[in-house]
């Protein structure tokens, strides 16, 4: 146990080790002229002001709901709570602080070549890749380690605790697993705030630059007149780096800790026949409490080696010396990313006492991941049918193109389902839910690498933006662009990765509860839980219909907060340009600083209504209707956020990219009737891309830990069907 | 028994009597001028040329079904589905027929005064409210009658039957159960066909009228100059009354055979001592045998009091005497209706051994479909804030304005949600599944009010553009408008009350599969369904997601059915205004014909492909993945379902109603920004409210009669899990 868990942490220093050399790297290039250094200068700035007025809010929470945890449990379930924020904290701002420095230094490289703003983009996009992976799986190794007590195999047991001395308040957990539970938790309420607070700042700066100024105005964009534009780059950053890298630790994290905590009660009830059934599954049996730590600890292994994999593959990128065939060189370096993270599994799974039953499991889930991610590709890329098909329906107007474009992201809802579906079933005929989990686990033990390849593609689109802000040469915009379309092309296949790698995570979180659920006072069970029967009665169907109906409120909130919050933007930008007609003429600079204020102001003010419905609602239900309504609702929600997830993010991505292929000169090209209406399409589907999609992600996740970490305080039948 | 169904064939006569005197006293009226009667002349013949193409499509599969039932079960069952398909077809034609006479009669009475033109149009849609109640009753009650052998309390037993004589392939069934579920499923089909046929029609024709004359031309709505415009009057009658009356005719008898199909089997099971104890609930115990009847046809007594509540109602509308308040009028005898229903179902209650919990059961179902409906109105009628706050957003462009749209349709969600969620826990309690269905019942009981009610919307609005296209006096325009903006709030509310009643009705048909589910061989059980357990694995949990991912592929199917119509249409449109500009100067007509042709043969090819979806769907995945992964994937379509149909109609409605009021003159009026960015969300609203959300709730019914009726002949467990 000791060698696992250093192991873990040796390779967590490594990675953060990368982490900070990379930053220091990127600091020290040159960040180019006078003017290049000032707009970094205000973007870094807003970034900076926005995440830390997030932060003020987030500790409020934080600091309550850590203390809630120390009321009802114990001190060590709180401050595993803490740590679990405080990094993904961390993680946040060390993405960010890399990637606003990276920006101005990759548009000063482009200026030079191609290949030199790539190693900058890419090494910026990996500071966050390798922190998220870095920090999640050091903390853990830490906390257990921490508090290894909870976890000796001699004399693990579910401990019952009596709520505030009140009689007959029991309540009865693994307090191991509680432990990590709670560190899952801290990290997923970061992360909700962290893409929530980001997801709607970013998209009301961009839609109200757009509206604005392509629209009214019609600027060009990215043109230094606009007064949103400096607040739409800060966006990318505290959205696309910050938001997408806080989202894809809390997965991480969710499903290395839902395959544990699995573990942990399938070890406590293994006196069970059922589960002694499970167990031989794993090619495990008599000698369980020896083989403990293997069975327990597997998860870190994996993922541990997923980060020693991500090494190897970003050190292969940044150091290739090609020059031609970026994206070759970075789908090869993912691959090679891939193909480690499973030569090292199967490596620790053969000197594991298991069986291969979570190898492959394992694969399963990383096969599925890249095949969703695949599926996202066709329908949102206008190499594709699709998009293409889309781009020509936008020759009949906004409203048709709309509506194409709703249909185009509910039909690409088909392949991701099923094979999600077909994903579940396998794993649970080879290994009941502790290998549905360990398929959520495959799918983000290469998490290193996805995040690097998708936080390098918003330093590019910064890039792009500087280069045209500071007015350099068109070649420089060029360069620029290309690497903002390479971005684009792995941001697609990443989206679609993050949807399936959230469903998968949620579904090992909600397994997780549901082992905690069926296990009461000395006794745990494989879980049972009925959709309806007498004892539930309809209790589980208004739970799943609950749990539908939450995500599309949430998903209201969101949309409204983008456009409340563009809309206030829309009338300052107005002000600014009929108060100052030298903006318009381009002998004064507009007051970027007050756009910046105003959106990060709506972005923490709208956060955080939906953040406590997210937070809030698991608690409810559960204590008020029992664990088998909240499984109905986790699973209720699981269901429409998937569906909602995939549709808002294919949809906005075809009528963002059919857009840029009317751009592209087709069906008209610029300016034309195709164009304008793309234009509006493309507006409608952004904040259903990158607000709504993503944040639906952290919802479903988020509600799953909640649930699991207060599992033991619901009622098995609710009070009022006693 | 005798006097029972009796009864009901009794109120049945009477209520197609009124529909048949309705008819008789409509098309004595005069049909005006002799544009109006050409005008009149061309759309009734475009409605009957397209219900008679959609019928030969659907004589095909209707002919087909039965056949597969005859050669899989009994003649018997195949003769009930002939029976109900028949039925529906006709109901369908009966209130098209009535409508299309009524329109140009209510024109003309509009020239005398308003409360005549009322008369017409309220007596032309009572028509279709008393067919679609006096053909499902009648019918049901001829199919009871004719096959009572098999309801015999004396004899009523499982069967086995051996399919096609292959050894081991044996299925159990009641047949009374199968006659009653086959009578149903005849007319889900049709309704579908109908609803999706019509809703593809009905809103391609409107959308390419809107897309060339509105936006390109600047020609007003219903001007004759524009070769769609009698395409789009067709549409009205094809969809709105023929698809709606489908729909809510489908929900009916789902709601009655539902009812009745959960007490046979409650019957047959009643040695467990569980279901003994379900019983007991319904204050039936030993003499069972003896108040068989009561207990099993119950539902058919609460409806046939329904149909003669509704003669009341509508003798109430259609003889008062009052000139004004023709809102209040409507209002009124909807509320008379509901509360006589109510009184007639306790009178039965009453009469019967059973105790009061159907009663309150069906009460529940009536509050809580009255109450969805008003949510409905709240959210799009221009009253109320949701939509004058999206009116407002219209001023900030068509992209913003859909988005502000697609947040109210996600927030409207919330209440139906919880009203339903609410009344299933409640009902559950009450009386298991069986209150369920009662709840159903009860929310449906009055539906020939609601269909008549929302039958004379549509013909206030063909009368309305009959009014123009003739070129009548302004006058008679303003009075049919007057019509049509009545038929709107019924409709709103009429609407809602459709997503609500084929929630429950779907929920219904739900529970009676799990019924037939869960009776294997001669032993009949309580249904106990899980969501996760080592039997059924992760199969149920792959049912929901596969359920859910279903409506959504659906919807695709029609959004695109309806925009590449309405793109062929255009095209047709455009090349007629510039092959011959006489036509835009008023001196030639267009060719009408044509477009309908174009319209018609769009709605019937492109209704196969979703219809054959939702038919196979079940099929596919009860046959090879078993019960249990069905019992998953109906309720996942269930929920995702609802959503989706909420959301669509709601956001559709309201950005239609925040359009019409820019168009009063808010927010710059007509010719404004907001009014162009209003006729956008309009357009994009358009198919979602109208082909998308009614679809849907047929989509849901119609999967859970066919899960019911081949319930038999899928596998508990699915052949790969053995």
């Amino acid at each position: 146990m000791g060698l696992m868990l250093g192991a873990a942490a040796l390779v967590s220093v490594a990675a953060l080790a990368w982490s900070a050399y990379a930053t220091y790297w990127v600091a020290r290039r040159d960040p180019g002229t006078e003017r290049m250094r000032e707009i970094q200068g205000y973007i870094r700035e807003g970034a900076w002001a926005f995440m830390l007025a997030e932060a003020r809010v987030m500790a409020i929470t934080l600091a309550v709901v850590g203390a809630v945890l120390w009321a009802l449990f114990y001190w060590e379930v709180a401050v595993a709570f803490w740590v679990g924020s405080g990094l993904a904290m961390a993680a946040g701002f060390i993405g960010m602080n890399a990637a606003t420095l990276a920006n101005a230094r990759t548009t000063h490289a482009a200026r030079t070549s191609f290949k030199q703003a790539l190693n900058v983009a890419f090494s910026g996009g990996s500071v966050m890749g390798m922190a998220v992976a870095g920090l999640a799986v050091g903390g853990l190794a830490l906390v257990i380690w921490l508090f290894r007590r909870e976890f000796d195999p001699g004399i693990l047991y579910i401990h019952t605790k009596t709520i505030f001395g009140i009689p007959g308040a029991d309540v009865n957990f693994i307090k191991g697993a509680l432990i990590v539970s709670a560190y899952s938790a801290g990290a997923s309420l970061v992360a909700l705030f962290d893409r929530v607070g980001g997801g709607i700042y970013t998209k009301a700066a961009d839609m109200a630059a757009d509206l604005v100024g392509k629209v009214e105005l019609k600027i060009p964009e990215d043109d230094p007149r606009n007064p949103a534009t400096i607040a739409d780059n800060v966006g990318d950053n505290v959205g696309d780096v910050g938001g997408l890298g806080a989202d894809l630790l809390e997965s991480f994290v969710g499903a290395v800790i839902s395959a544990i905590v699995i573990s942990l009660y399938i070890y406590v009830g293994r006196g069970n026949p059922d589960i002694q059934g499970l167990l031989a599954k794993f090619g495990l049996g008599e000698n369980i409490t020896q083989d403990f730590w293997w069975f327990a600890l597997l998860p870190i292994l994996y993922v541990t080696g997923g980060i020693v994999a991500c090494l190897i593959a970003i050190a292969y990128i940044r150091f290739s010396r090609r020059e031609q065939g970026t994206q070759g060189i970075l789908m090869n370096g993912t691959r090679l990313g891939a193909l480690l993270t499973a030569g090292f599994a199967a490596l620790f799974t053969w000197l594991s006492p298991l069986n291969f039953v979570p190898f492959y499991a394992a694969i399963l889930g990383i096969v599925s991941g890249i095949a969703i991610g695949f599926v996202s590709e066709y329908y949102t890329s206008s190499r594709y049918k699709p998009t293409r098909d889309l781009a020509k329906a936008y020759q009949s107007g906004a409203a048709v193109g709309v509506t194409e474009g709703m249909a185009v992201g509910m039909m690409s809802a088909l392949w991701p389902c099923l094979i999600i579906a077909v994903a579940t079933v396998v794993a649970y005929q080879m290994g009941g839910l502790l290998a549905v989990a360990y398929a959520a686990l495959g799918m983000l033990s290469f998490v290193g690498m996805t995040v690097s390849v998708d936080s390098y593609g918003p330093i590019g689109d910064n890039a792009a933006g500087i280069a045209t802000m500071a007015k350099l040469d068109p070649s420089v915009r060029e360069r620029t662009d290309q690497l903002d379309a390479i971005g684009n092309t792995t941001a697609a296949i990443g989206k679609g990765f993050a949807i399936g790698s959230a469903a998968f995570a949620a579904l090992g979180l909600i397994a997780a509860y549901l082992w905690s659920a069926a296990g009461r006072a000395d006794e745990v069970h494989v879980p049972d839980i009925p959709i309806i029967n007498p004892t539930v009665g309809g209790m589980v169907v208004a739970g799943l219909i609950v749990g539908a109906m939450v995500t599309y409120v949430f998903s209201a909130l969101l949309i409204r907060a983008v456009s409340r919050t563009a809309d206030v933007m829309v009338q300052e930008i107005r002000r600014q340009f009929r108060d100052n007609p030298k903006i318009m003429s381009g002998e004064e600079s507009p007051d970027y600083r007050r756009c910046i204020t105003i959106t990060a102001h709506g972005g923490v003010r709208r956060m955080v209504l939906p953040s406590l419905l997210a937070l809030g609602m698991p608690l409810f239900v559960g204590l008020l209707f029992g664990r088998y309504t909240l499984a109905g609702f986790l699973v209720g929600a699981l269901l429409s956020a998937i569906m909602l997830a995939i549709y808002c993010g294919n949809a906005g991505g075809a009528m963002d990219n059919a857009k840029k292929y009317v751009e592209e000169g087709h069906f008209g090209g610029k300016g034309s009737e195709a164009h304008a209406a793309g234009v509006i399409a493309d507006t409608v589907g952004d904040p259903l891309k990158d607000t709504v999609g993503p944040s639906l992600d952290i919802l479903i996740k988020l509600m799953s830990v909640i649930s699991l970490l207060f599992a033991s305080l619901f009622p098995v039948i609710p009070f009022f069907m006693r």
